[in-house]
C-alpha cells in the first residue's frame, strides 16, 4: 500500500460502525452539507430514484428501534431510511402521457428496481463517509427491514417506492477496535472467478482465527464467532418474514418482468 | 453549508463520472491501496458476500465494452466487475455439514440476495471515492449487464454469484461539467413521504431547465433533454433482455423465498 494517503482513504480505511452517539444535535448546515454530499453520487442513467427520509419524531425513531430489535436507532441524533423512488419519477411520466400502471411505465420492472437499489445504497455511502470525516459516527441499518410492511406503513411509503437501508449518524460515544477483514486474495480475482480447486480457500483458517479474536461491543464478555462458524449459522436463519417479490408487488413493482 | 469543509467532502461534492483515460497503468501500490478500501466498506452482518473480478486482459474488456455498447471501457487501465458472492459462504457453509442445494443454505434467498448486492454497492463506492481522492477517474458501469449471460459466461461466474455492477479506473484524460442535481426538497423528505399534492414537484420546471443547459460529453454538440423528457424516454425504453428472476434462478437463487 502507498506509504502517503490522503485524508479520504484514511477515513475510508478506518471506517468501523458505530452505535452509540452522544447526546447532541447535529447542526442544519451539517445536515445540508451531508444531504447535498449523497445528492453528489452516480445515479443509472441519471434517473435519480431514490429518495431519502430524515426521521427526527421520537416516535418514529422509537418504532423503527422496535423494527429492528436495535434499542440504539431510538437515541440516534440523526436518522435516515434511504428508499427506492419510482414515486416521483411515475408522476413524472404521467405528466408526459405515460400511464404508470401500463407495461409503458418501465421503470417498475426488475432491472430498474435493482438500479435504483444501486443508486440509493451509492447516496447513502457518499453520505456515510461524508459523516465519518466530519468525524461522526455512523451505522448503516439493514435490521428495521425485519418489519418491511410496518416500515410502509410508518413513513407512508407510496406506490412504486421501496425500502433499503437505514442510517443513524451522530457524535461517537464508543471506540470500536477495527472489525478484521479477509485476505485480499479471497475477495478480489483477476479475470476469471476461480475454481474451488484453485485454493481460494487457503487462507480462510487463518481469517477464522483473526476474527475470533476480535470482541463486538454489543457482547463484549466474550470474543465472536470464527468466521466460518458465523456464515454457517446465519444460512439457516429464518429470512422468510422479509421475502422481496410479494411486498414489492405490493408496493407496485413487477419484479417477473 | 458549512464554510468549512474537509478534503472528502470536497471530493464527493465534486464527484463526475469519467469517461476518457489517459492510456497509464494503475500501478499495483495503488490497486492494493483500492482494494483495501473497499474490502474495509461495512457488510451486512459481516457476511462478505460480495466479490470482484479485476480485469486486465484485453480480449475481455473488449468483449466487455462490447456488451455495454461503450467503447471506453475497453480502454480503461483498470477495470472491475463486482458481483454478489454467495458461492465463497456457500462452500465454508457446506464445510460446516449444510448442503447449499437444501432450504437449510438462507443465503440464496431474496432477502441476502439484496443485502450482497447493497454490499457490492458499498465496497464499489468506497473503492471509486478513494479513486478520486487519488486524483484518478472512474465511471461506475450498468451497461454490461446489458448481456447478464454474458458477463456470467465470460467471467466463469459459479452457482450463487450475480453481476451488480462495474467500475472502469483511470487518469483523467477529459473535465466533464458538474451535472446537476434535484433541489434537496426533492428527494429529502421528513417524517413521512410526502403527498402528492404537498407540491413536491413544484421546483421540477427550474430543475428540467436547469439540466437542459447541461452538455454531455458523449453528445456534445447540443444540450441534454430536460429531466422529465429523459424521465418519459426511458421510462419507455425495452429492459425485457435484462430481467432479474429468471437469470438469478440460474445461478441457484430462490428470489421467491
Amino acid at each position: 500500500m502507498a506509504a502517503w494517503l490522503p485524508a479520504t482513504i484514511e477515513t475510508l480505511l478506518n471506517r468501523r460502525s458505530i452505535r452509540k452517539f452522544k447526546d447532541e444535535a447535529i447542526d442544519a448546515d451539517t445536515i445540508a452539507t451531508l444531504e447535498a454530499v449523497a445528492q453528489r453520487a452516480a445515479s443509472s442513467q441519471f434517473l435519480n430514484d431514490w429518495s431519502a427520509i430524515r426521521i427526527n419524531n421520537p416516535a418514529l425513531k422509537a418504532k423503527i428501534a422496535e423494527y429492528g430489535a436495535q434499542a440504539y436507532i431510538a437515541d440516534a441524533p440523526l436518522l435516515y431510511m434511504f428508499i427506492i423512488d419510482e414515486h416521483r419519477n411515475a408522476r413524472i411520466a404521467q405528466s408526459k402521457g405515460i400511464d404508470p400502471s401500463s407495461d409503458e411505465f418501465g421503470l417498475k420492472t426488475s432491472y430498474r428496481f435493482t438500479q435504483a437499489q444501486n443508486d440509493a445504497v451509492l447516496a447513502l455511502h457518499a453520505m456515510e463517509t461524508a459523516a465519518f470525516s466530519l468525524g461522526l459516527g455512523c451505522v448503516i441499518l439493514g435490521s428495521p427491514l425485519n418489519n418491511i410492511n410496518g416500515l410502509i406503513d410508518l413513513l407512508n411509503l407510496p406506490e412504486y417506492t421501496y425500502p433499503v437501508l437505514g442510517l443513524a449518524i451522530g457524535k461517537p460515544d464508543q471506540e470500536p477496535a477495527l472489525k478484521p477483514r479477509m485476505p485480499r486474495e479471497m475477495q478480489f480475482f483477476e479475470n476469471t472467478y476461480p475454481a474451488d480447486a484453485d485454493g481460494t480457500l487457503d487462507a480462510l483458517p487463518a481469517f477464522d482465527a483473526e476474527v475470533h479474536q476480535y470482541y463486538d461491543l454489543r457482547q463484549a464478555d466474550r470474543p465472536v464467532d470464527a468466521f466460518s462458524d458465523q456464515i454457517a449459522k446465519i444460512s439457516r436463519q429464518d429470512v422468510s418474514n422479509k421475502t422481496l417479490l410479494d411486498k414489492a408487488a405490493a408496493q407496485g413493482f413487477t419484479l417477473d418482468k
